[in-house]
């Protein structure tokens, strides 16, 4: 957290990010600098019945507090980005990666904590599409997908020129689209979904595939020398030092990368995706790899227009700026 | 083809869908009634090169003559539904059911038979989806999916209450989304595709398995005793006069279908699914296996509020209908 004396670019508003290991704030001024930081862990496992989603409201709640401190406000307005299947009442009907969560309005959680001050709930991967049609890699794109390559996958579908959340909310649960139906189980109970193979869950099972195969001597070592321990940090590490075999797995999850990117390209054909989330730090051989298949896999190949793939601007802190921007105009449009 | 005297709704328009087998045609007055019909076979086989879709386009000049001839005018405005990626010029990209017609410009193609009048080009499913949209199962809908199951699958996406055509015009080529990098090839070059599972092709393909393996003596016998001349027509058939292995091919196809319309509603979530093509006609057993299969695999299941899925209002001539809509309107908008 950054003390900030006035936000030189005018009002300031607060985005929000709820993410499976920790809840992001950022305090952005008006032309979209960050004027303050605040982070705390996420709070984990089952919640007691009745009180789904209550410890994770308050850690918003003190993120918030610690914003209010730094920017010495009280009534900035506030964007918060919850991972799943938001409904549009702001309803978490689903979410894999929260379960705790589950069944509970987040608009009725978190207004206590927001004494009168306006504030907006939305889906977090369409809060990071909005921060890049905003002000990042989309900027004025009129169709585009963002995808956040985290633990899991999340998606943004920009059409129009705004981000659209579909007729009940759940546009862009893109991680969910089966690949493979006889594939790996997923936590949300189906097999052989996308962000099995494309995502850093889906690096950390090839990488382990490959130690236990014997591949991997490298990552291994820098996992403690144990093949089940090893985890997608120690792969791009490991790559990044020049490893050959690390490089191999992750061009293999690029490949899945563009495979997915294909399937959406053949649904939705975007001028450009955007690419998010922790695993797009693994750097240029995982988007390069991820650009080669989707050429090599995209209907019409050749006879098509090129479709853009590029780095988000905003990289993991996408999901905060959006809700900011989002807490500045009222909602997603 | 049907003689019309006056036209009782007002003007006319034509729409014209080029399919794979037929060229069909037909007048709509201003409620959306039909007052005439042509047809004509699509012509097959390579274009001589430099050549390439022009018997076709005299095909549909063919139509649009009858047409007139029924109608006894002149300057009536044509639509006309091409199958494959068609971009925003009008030129065909890539069409896997049309190859004789590739790479040129279908605007240009048709205006030395339009005489004139007014014209437009959309890709065939599209015009489908604005016949639902604006006449038929998908009426008022803001966000819905137009899937039309015939030889292979094409889709027409509606969003923010309107047929979206994407970035280049190439929106709802959903037939080629891959459900099985490991699956039969598909004529776009990939293996795979949902179209080798859910439609026409897939229900033969599926069937010529089964007969082989012995368990369609039925469905053989009616294609003369050849399990490998088996067709879908015989499945459907023979599912009609209660063949218990033919109606379970059927479900087969149907779970399917399910499958990659859950899918879709993880991408885009749409409000409704309308199914439209010649396999629907196939009946409620494979539309219930396909209501089953998605209430079982769409993320999220009872916890995601419902998601329509309804046969087009009007079958294998929703393209053609859509196509006299567009020509009235100038385009899908």
């Amino acid at each position: 957290m950054s003390a900030v004396a006035a936000a030189p670019g005018g009002e300031l508003s607060y985005g929000v990010d709820i993410g499976g290991t920790k809840v992001l704030g950022l305090a952005l001024d008006a032309a979209g600098r960050d004027v303050a930081e605040a982070r705390v862990p996420t709070p984990g496992g089952p919640a007691a019945p009745g009180h789904e989603g209550e410890e994770v409201a308050a850690a918003v709640a003190r993120v918030v507090e610690e914003l209010d401190a730094a920017t010495a406000m009280s009534d900035v307005p506030v964007g918060v980005g919850v991972p799943g299947m938001l409904d549009l009442e702001g309803r978490l009907r689903f979410s894999p990666n929260l379960p705790q969560g589950h069944r509970v309005s987040w608009r009725t959680l978190l207004e206590p904590h927001m004494a009168g001050r306006p504030f907006v709930v939305e889906n977090d991967a369409n809060m990071a599409a909005l921060a890049e049609l905003r002000l990042g890699a989309a900027k004025g794109a009129r169709a585009a997908w963002m995808v956040t390559l985290g633990t899991g996958i999340g998606g943004g579908l920009i059409l129009d020129g705004k981000v659209q959340v579909g007729a009940h909310g759940f546009a862009g649960e893109i991680g969910h689209m089966v690949v493979d139906p006889a594939g790996p189980p997923c936590p949300c109970g189906r097999h052989g979904c996308w962000e099995r193979y494309a995502s850093g869950a889906g690096l950390g099972l090839l990488a382990r595939q490959a130690a236990l195969a014997g591949n991997l001597p490298e990552v291994v070592a820098r996992a403690g020398g144990d093949p089940e321990a090893v985890r997608g940090e120690d792969v791009t590490a490991a790559a990044r030092a020049g490893d050959g075999g690390a490089r191999r797995v992750l061009e293999r999850v690029g490949w899945w990368v563009g495979f997915g990117l294909a399937n959406l390209a053949a649904v939705v054909d975007p001028e450009c995706f955007v690419l998010g989330g922790g695993l797009v730090g693994a750097g240029e051989a995982l988007l390069e790899s991820a650009r080669q298949s989707f050429d090599e896999l995209v209907e019409g190949g050749r006879a098509r227009p090129t479709t853009r793939i590029v780095a988000a601007a905003f990289g993991e802190r996408a999901g905060a700026v959006g809700a900011a921007v989002a807490a500045r105009q009222g909602g997603l449009d």
